[in-house]
């Protein structure tokens, strides 16, 4: 199943895709005529918190058959070509990121590899799929890309073992961990550099964790424009998305929507001789086999 | 005024504290009963969010008359021996915390006087005033407390000039930045030992600014048990308020409710020779003249 979150018509709903569906079933829709009273999750957050993954799934497909038997399908769905994608979830805690994560992106940046190199990108950072990105030439000459697989966490996790670990996951996402190359390198930490206004594409769906069955095992492919800048698998995840959780929620409590962003593989612009940095007018597209592709473009 | 939230009764609410009494005006019971309609902010963040601060404060002093007017006054208050403090607001973001921004706690750790170390603590390591906060036994052996000055913001800020920061405050709150010294060395990044459970102690107030006309000249103390840790002024701040929110704001989108933690002065446990780190049952105190006293108990 694949949830997204999105505007249609001044309004902001969550929504689902099924099948090869180019549009959304608009959920609070289906909710309010078919669910039987006005309790029900209000955002996806608050779905993917109030009940257990399989639950939630399950009352969502009863509705969306309860629809389309209706006559009046086509009143409860968003075409694509129509809506503004949003964040799938907007998380309790700012996006939870692993950085020299992929051998070969530690090695392009002259880093070592970490085993918990871990800052944050600020929460008001997250945008949709489709989004246009400030060029932010004010305060950057170095604006650069990183695809990256997003774990979204489905319950409360403190201090859980690697071996139970996936469980706690409930699906899985694209994020583009932008970041200024110079301020990263200026700043003693990460922080500001990886939370630029709109310096966190995330989307374009959340895609739940049964139709991804082999995630450590998938492609992640960035193209700038139309050449093809990273092309890695997460199979060459240093910390494995097990060890992820396990490392994290040692420390810190994680909560139902939070999402951790697993790394990146080699070949951002940083890396390349001469460095290439995002200019006004590129397009970004970061595609993981099994999620999508997540589009963003560079504005001013 | 000093807006506060809290559990009474097994439910959460937000509540004003006015003049000296030791109670809490339960604001949304008297936006119901005094408000005219139910659509009013259910929590102290859409209050801030939503208003501008003078009108919301405008608003609750009237509520607050007509309450105090009603004959019925004590069923619209909550006894702070009744009461269990939360944090004020939970930020949109994470708390964004800076570091080394008092010389003499720079120069206790070793560290030089950073202009723009700047980390964030979990929003979910945000607890209220008298909670009890695990000694985290199990990951740390060197638990540190740190008496900051938080600021909240008011309204979106967007790379703003310092000349204009101050007017995106909207109040003050006491931080204490807990913090296991022995992660914060052997990790590269602070995020994690600076958000353990429990390790964002806040409040137990927020004390609109009217009420702090000189939060640039305010004591900080913190004592664990009877024994003062920390004297220091806010005066001693490298980078002043203004500062920190034009710093922050040229990079990162703050929205009304986030949180800036100013920095520690010296005197923290990791300094003191030999360190003296927190164990089970410490209290640590941190007050701050014109706020009050923030405590948080230690416990296993």
């Amino acid at each position: 199943m694949k949830f997204l979150t999105f505007d249609y018509g001044n309004q902001t709903y969550y929504g689902v895709k099924v099948k090869r569906e180019e549009s959304a079933w608009i959920l609070p829709k289906l909710f309010e005529d078919f669910g039987g009273g006005s309790d029900y999750p209000k955002t996806l957050l608050e779905g993917i918190s109030t009940y257990h993954t399989l639950d939630f799934q399950e009352i969502v497909r009863k509705l969306v058959e309860k629809a389309d038997a209706s006559g009046n399908a086509d009143q409860y769905k968003a075409p694509f070509t129509e809506i503004e994608f949003l964040a799938p979830v907007t998380p309790p805690n700012n996006v939870i990121a692993f950085g020299r994560n992929y051998r070969k992106h530690a090695e392009e940046l002259d880093n070592e590899v970490q085993s918990l190199y871990v800052f944050t990108k600020a929460a008001t950072s997250l945008v949709g799929d489709e989004a246009t990105v400030p060029d932010h030439q004010d305060v950057t000459q170095a604006l650069d890309y990183e695809g990256e697989l997003g774990v979204v966490i489905g319950k409360r996790a403190d201090k859980i073992e690697s071996s139970m670990a996936l469980d706690y996951i409930y699906g899985y996402t694209i994020i583009n961990d932008i970041t200024a190359r110079d301020l990263q390198k200026e700043h003693l930490l990460p922080f500001l550099s990886k939370s630029l206004k709109g310096g966190c594409p995330m989307g374009p769906f959340i895609v739940t964790k049964d139709e991804l069955p082999n995630p450590e095992q998938t492609s992640i492919v960035t193209k700038v424009n139309e050449e093809i800048r990273q092309d890695g698998s997460t199979a060459e995840m240093v910390l494995k998305l097990d060890e992820l959780i396990a490392e994290v929620s040692k420390y810190v409590v994680l909560e139902p929507g939070d999402i951790i962003a697993t790394g990146t593989p080699g070949g951002v612009g940083a890396g390349m001789n001469p460095p290439q940095y995002l200019k006004k007018g590129d397009e970004v597209r970061i595609s993981i086999n099994g999620i999508g592709t997540l589009t963003t473009y560079i504005g001013e």
